[in-house]
């Protein structure tokens, strides 16, 4: 929960939340770097000062913004797809996870419900060949490591919660790594389907679309957790308050005296309105969603990056400069 | 369009804005039933001073509302679609299809866009019978009529107006009658899936979720047309403005002074802030929709309702009783 | 393996192939029922020596045939149902299985591949309630069990055993009872979608469409492992076979001499023969499948109806008169 | 009709088994090109003589056969989609077909029949642009041509004949040349999924895995016809036929004596024995098919190709070094 009581999954937005009046936020490292259209933003939270600030676990967190990803241009697809392989590989090696540690790749979400089935998309379009390990060692070429793929579904369709079956299979598969790929909601549609964030921090209870009562992290699942996380839905809730925010900003900008403009109701704070704006929408539902009208086809985008980002990062026989050839 | 200049698809709507002041509206007749947890309005739009005053063309309109239909419930579904058959039975005897006229059945939209697929799925799920009258017409029993079904895709998947492809087949398969099956933006969210409208006067441009340019009409295409619509999404602009709306009300019930609560902002026009609205979140996208989180499921579900209700409407063999057996 | 070398994973089918020359098999009991067009055939391999002489484990199976069951008809896809659930209570009462034991349904099998999406196809039609039992335990209705089910896919698309990420869930998820559903290869065509066999036996390797390494039993998962199995292709080499066998019958039928009619190739044993024929096929790829033009839709029917019974057998407040009405 | 009353759809097929005694066959041109594991047959058929020989329309045919295509391997996915663009290329520019003449695709076949959903596929995966010569067509770039496209379903899932959905709806749409996409039977397993056939003689009635009464022809549609077919499936009684004769060559190169090898079977003419297969394999379905097992797969690559290389020939602005980019 961040001190603004308005919780994100992105470390990115907690950051700009927390350092709203401007300034460094102590223990919070950061840098931004952009190419090709891709903003690339390494976040180092290095102290409990510094997490307790932004409402964030210590650790490091990248984010990947491509304002233009919702374009269907399938060169910036490939190349933030070797740019996700990349900084993927920076935090295998940060991890100390060699070349040949076996890797279980989990996609968390629910493959009926378009905006959360990422995380099953992407199992679907991984690499995987620990198999060929275990069935065949010998005939393994060079360049490749044991990958192992699951989409252990939600709650409401299996019964059992996923941190629950991801333990169960960690124990029986027993790889050294656990990468979990995850749908986030957003606090704004200009993220949606365009931003990736990467975090060696794992998943944490009630984080993602669904409701998660337990976490997959490294106290839990004995070895290291990376999360790989992007924003595919804003709920409806705080989409009505960031619009209202946005009307009364743009009326601002067009008159002089901005007092009587809005009254008692303007100058409530962003917490109180947003309860507000939720006690008025609960009659009609708890979980509604704004997607873009396309979300069917974004998702399978962003699906393919980040496999095919995987699968490079992951296997070095994969080569970064054609990381999309390796998914269909 | 209507007088508000916010448009809605929805004869019932249309109507509650017309007459938001209360009171009779002129050439609009109207009555309601309700049964089985289902309220059945029955309107007719009886001459151009009425279709004025609600902005809907003259005609027949019957909308089912089934509040509680999003709950999964199947014996409420089986009441529905044995409500809808009964109600479009009405439709057909009153404008002269005889039980051996030929229907074809377009449903309109996108399959793959979830909340723009009911049309398709509706197809997917109709009694087709036209072969058998073609090729073996002795052989058919009674209490059938020759049904075709077509789901002729969007100008944007196929380049071609769904009303010209629509035309087109029409004219090689020579039906008696079209009933064309869409879906529909909503003004409110308690109407996403639980309301389903049926109207003698077919599809005008402009309606439903994508932007037709051609509408499907008896004077385009020579033969009456049924349009059967269901409201399956909110634009994201409309929801904002009526959480607004909401939210002022609430405020306005927990205080006395409500004059300077909202300032300006509260007294603007609803046209006029609407389009505030729409202005602020242009920069996002056209095409946002807010949709509950189980917008799969629902739509499928009224899918088959709607299928099952023309299977038992359409063919006597087919019995009301028991309309959901037909289709799977 | 069978005494013929030819492999059957139906109970009924290796009872027949052993007791070829007729007469009974010392150590296997059976009976046959048949009504409503569906014949339930319940057997038990008793002893040792009747296991070996059928080549099919001790344990009791019941299998369900309904050659009707590819037309579509729903009454009796739901008669079948009402008999699947029947016959399915007998086995929870006969492991001493009472009503609130908690039970965890596996659906075998590889969604992306029609004939083996059999058991994914079922654990997305089950009703999953064990969550209920977690997480508000006091707010459950009278009627019902903790139920959890997974799809575990397949070792080619997870690079892990199913049998190992069955083990590894159970021992979080701690079921009093593993049912396992998976798709079946038959010996002939006629058996695919119209049979449905239960054994109390569990899933042993290599049965199945896939190639199993390690089983689901007793013994390796420490609670009882109900198998249900589906024929839902018949292998191209089997099926050629078959068909030679089918020629040869057919000629004999209709000659007087047959000893000069197929030569040598007509004296072959049928191992020997099934032999050539797959020497011949394997350039041709291995798993080449001979599967009906409808099975699409024949999967979708029969994983609704072991769906649906299986609701209806597990949840005593689910009514077998009206099982087919809990699934869609 | 082939002289053997084996009816295949590709015309390569029907040379080979026409000229199986070796020799040119006279009004029968062609020539055979590899490279890049591609082998590229161009057939003309150029008399009446030519075609009553081999049974097939007077025109030309060009078959890509790629043996390693169901690898997987994206590169050579590539090779044949670019080689298919130059070929395809090769017919417009004979029919005199210019670069800014509309062309309106037609994906034959039923989505939800996997072997039978390729045109389906093709049409999902097309550039589709005549919307914009019609709405904006000023703002249109260079290189562009008007593409429409529309997969009309099968009849009986329409009720209508595609043949005449298409020329209802080819009558709308005015284009210049109509290309048809189709699955196809092949008599081999060998071209399955491995073999594209481009022939200008349009389709014919009973071609395709679907029974057609009508075909599209240049006659009938007032324009020309491409038909573009895809082998994806063997019927069973043509692969049981096929075995059988397999089966008797392998014997044969293992024995010196053949006579009395298979009797009087062996002996049968090969239409004769096919009609005995088939009388034996009736009783147990009509539509059997024999499918590799990873149909699924193999369908949606070779769609892609064929979407990929299409765009690549029928729009000058799209380079054929990089087709696979525009489709997803």
């Amino acid at each position: 929960m961040s001190l603004y009581g308005i919780r994100t999954d992105l470390a990115i937005e907690a950051r700009e939340m927390a350092g709203a009046q401007g300034g460094e936020i102590p223990g919070v490292w950061s840098e931004e770097v952009k190419e090709h259209g891709i903003s690339v933003t390494r976040m180092h939270v290095q102290t409990e000062e510094g997490a307790k600030a932004i409402g964030k676990m210590p650790g490091h967190y990248v984010t990947l913004e491509v304002p233009e990803l919702r374009r269907g241009d399938t060169d910036l697809q490939d190349q933030v797809a070797t740019t996700f392989a990349r900084e993927f590989e920076a935090f295998l090696s940060r991890l100390g996870i060699g070349p040949t540690a076996s890797v279980f790749i989990v996609g968390l979400g629910n493959w009926n419900v378009t905006p959360d089935a990422l995380g099953p998309i992407v199992v679907e379009n991984t690499m995987v060949t620990r198999q060929f390990f275990e069935l065949m060692p010998d005939q393994v070429s060079d360049g490749y490591r044991p990958v192992s793929a699951v989409a252990p579904g939600v709650l409401g369709t299996t019964g059992i919660e996923s941190s629950d079956i991801v333990q169960g299979i960690a124990e029986k598969a027993k790889p050294d790594l656990i990468i979990a790929v995850d749908a986030l909601a957003a606090r704004s549609l200009e993220r949606v389907n365009t931003t990736i964030q990467i975090a060696d921090t794992g998943i944490h209870p009630g984080s993602g679309i669904g409701n998660k009562r337990k976490g997959l992290t490294k106290d839990i699942l004995g070895v290291p957790c990376i999360a790989i996380g992007v924003p595919t839905v804003v709920y409806a809730s705080t989409m009505v308050n960031n619009t209202m925010d946005m009307v009364f900003e743009h009326m601002k900008r067009h008159t002089d005296n901005t007092d009587p403009l809005f009254g008692v109701f303007g100058k409530m704070a962003e917490t109180e309105r947003l309860q507000l704006v939720k006690e008025v929408l609960e009659p009609l539902g708890h979980d509604l969603l704004v997607t873009p009208k396309e979300i069917d086809k974004f998702i399978e985008d962003i699906g393919n990056i980040i496999a095919s980002g995987l699968n490079a990062a992951l296997h070095t026989a994969v080569d970064t400069d054609n990381v999309a050839a390796y998914t269909h």
